[in-house]
């Protein structure tokens, strides 16, 4: 049998029952120290449970020998044991397909993960999560600006966006993660309410050392915080509960800035510039038909103000489109003059 | 000190180390038995641990004495135990912030959540999930109608959804959840292509029984599972990964079908529409200028069509409502003659 066992959050209290059973009983562990973080105490600890059927992988064993780790557990029980939940992250779920393929039995042992931890410490819905992030320690500019744009959807959205950080090569740092965005933002796609945002750090969870706090990104740089893994969590508009939790457990009195989506940005731009084409106008064929088309023109403008404002984004943006098709309309046939 | 401490899964294996150490130390152990499932070998292990200290407490217990479990907590070790994580319901979250605003030491020890654990062994990625929702027994029109919608924006932005049914009252099955969703679906708000969409579903995760699977929404209603807990997945487009995980671990060879968002919905419609309206329009003032923005207008319906099979749905909806406005000056100044 295949054991796929997650060992939870990286020290030694947070490992369950059935993950000591499953690596006492096995044949063979396969501890998994490269995707994220083990502390010495549990390392000692799996060492005492699986004895010298311990092998420390790196990612060269779990993916390069994961045909043999697979064949051995047809007669054997082979336990892959891995910080966090065994399969949250995906990296070995190939050796659970790899296993079901060749018939050989499995099981997984789930853990506890950063994933829910985080959310459930920073006193967070999860019910208000948009799409995950994650930021590696390479990340081009391309992967750092699509992260900026997750946050300032799902914070449009009136989303949190939670943001993992790089565990290898020693785990990034809140205050690297910090300088990397902040180095990246790209000031005509971000709203500038967002370009500084309020975060909750999380810093070695359910290990020695624990810290949670709020900040501001730009500030995370002179937090002094033990060292990784860290996680970051942007929070956008608060519940009641969540604000509660904020404001006398985590101890911040700010409150996360939202920002309008692009849409609404899109949105209210054309309106402006619809505004003054309107207001600049000089009418050439001063005939009722044409005042009549003006009129019509002026009412949708109205119209996508009062959409923006009532938060129908799409509806401004169809009625101001279509605004500014009648006008160019009339002016194709030389019935008014205006510059957009 | 208040110590909040998560069970995890229900079953006696997936309790911590930490959550044993925390209730063998206790004055007093609280355990939520209402917002979740707890089997009874763990119920038997929680009172040979906690022994006479265990009050099992129901909802009125945790709500109202919140306050003189908090003051308790000032002089003598208080634990709360609650299935799962245990701030990840938001529920208890109250108690810790009571703590904080008391000065009560509190300390939160996180468990196995099914937050995570359903996401890891649908095989799915937690960065492919959108917002979270959860199914009240009770839930109205308005609410399963959300749903719908939820369903619907995160699997039109590929996203995946986790949808939590309700774990009171014996909780709901996935059988009634097919139901209560089928027949609330709306057809002018919901794609067809989703009406019936694949689900994973996941009974009774971690616990005797536990069983996963791939089937139709409507046919969930005829698949005999296990009592409750059940939590339903409604996949998105599956990555490579996930895909062979559902193949050939959930053994489904369906792949999930995904849907264009509302605005892609509404661009096209508008499109076909105007493509209509351009076809069949008739030219009452035949000039060179009537000309012009008659061609302006097909141009920007074409670029409306582009913009769609491209991805650029916003742009799509402002250039075909530009092309509207143009048509309809030309209507109102006599020039053409149509029906939209």
């Amino acid at each position: 049998m295949l054991w796929l066992v997650g060992l939870g959050l990286g020290s030694r209290g947070y490992v369950t029952e059935e993950a000591w059973r499953a690596m006492r009983g096995a044949d063979a562990v396969y501890l998994d120290a490269y995707t994220s973080f083990v502390e010495d105490g549990l390392l000692d600890e799996v060492r005492r449970h699986a004895g010298g059927r311990l092998v420390v992988a790196d990612r060269h064993v779990l993916e390069d020998r994961s045909r043999e780790i697979v064949s051995r557990a047809a007669s054997e029980d082979v336990v892959v044991a891995v910080p966090g939940d065994p399969l949250i992250a995906t990296t070995h779920s190939s050796l659970i397909v790899e296993a079901a393929r060749s018939g050989v039995p499995w099981r997984i042992v789930h853990g506890v993960s950063i994933f829910s931890a985080a959310i459930s410490r920073a006193g967070l819905s999860p019910y208000r999560f948009g799409r995950t992030v994650t930021l590696p320690r390479d990340a081009e500019d391309e992967v750092l600006r699509g992260i900026w744009r997750t946050i300032a959807v799902n914070s449009s959205t009136g989303l949190h966006t939670m943001l993992l950080l790089d565990t290898a090569g020693g785990g990034l740092t809140a205050g690297e993660a910090s300088e990397m965005l902040l180095g990246s933002v790209d000031s005509s796609e971000v709203d500038e309410a967002v370009r500084d945002p309020l975060v909750v750090y999380c810093a070695r969870l359910g290990m020695s050392g624990e810290r949670v706090g709020v900040a501001r990104l730009s500030s995370l740089r002179s937090i002094d915080l033990p060292p990784p893994p860290h996680v970051l969590l942007v929070p956008s508009k608060l519940g009641p509960g969540e604000r509660d939790f904020v404001r006398h457990v985590l101890k911040s009195d700010e409150e996360p800035v939202t920002v309008s989506s692009p849409v609404h940005v899109r949105a209210a731009r054309y309106v402006a510039k619809a505004r003054s084409a309107l207001s600049r106008l000089e009418v050439l064929i001063d005939t009722r038909e044409v005042r009549r088309a003006l009129d019509h023109a002026a009412n949708y403008v109205s119209d996508a103000e009062n959409f923006l404002n009532s938060g129908r984004e799409e509806d401004a943006l169809v009625a101001v489109s279509y605004a500014e098709g009648i006008l160019d309309a009339l002016r194709l046939l030389g019935a008014v003059r205006f510059e957009w």
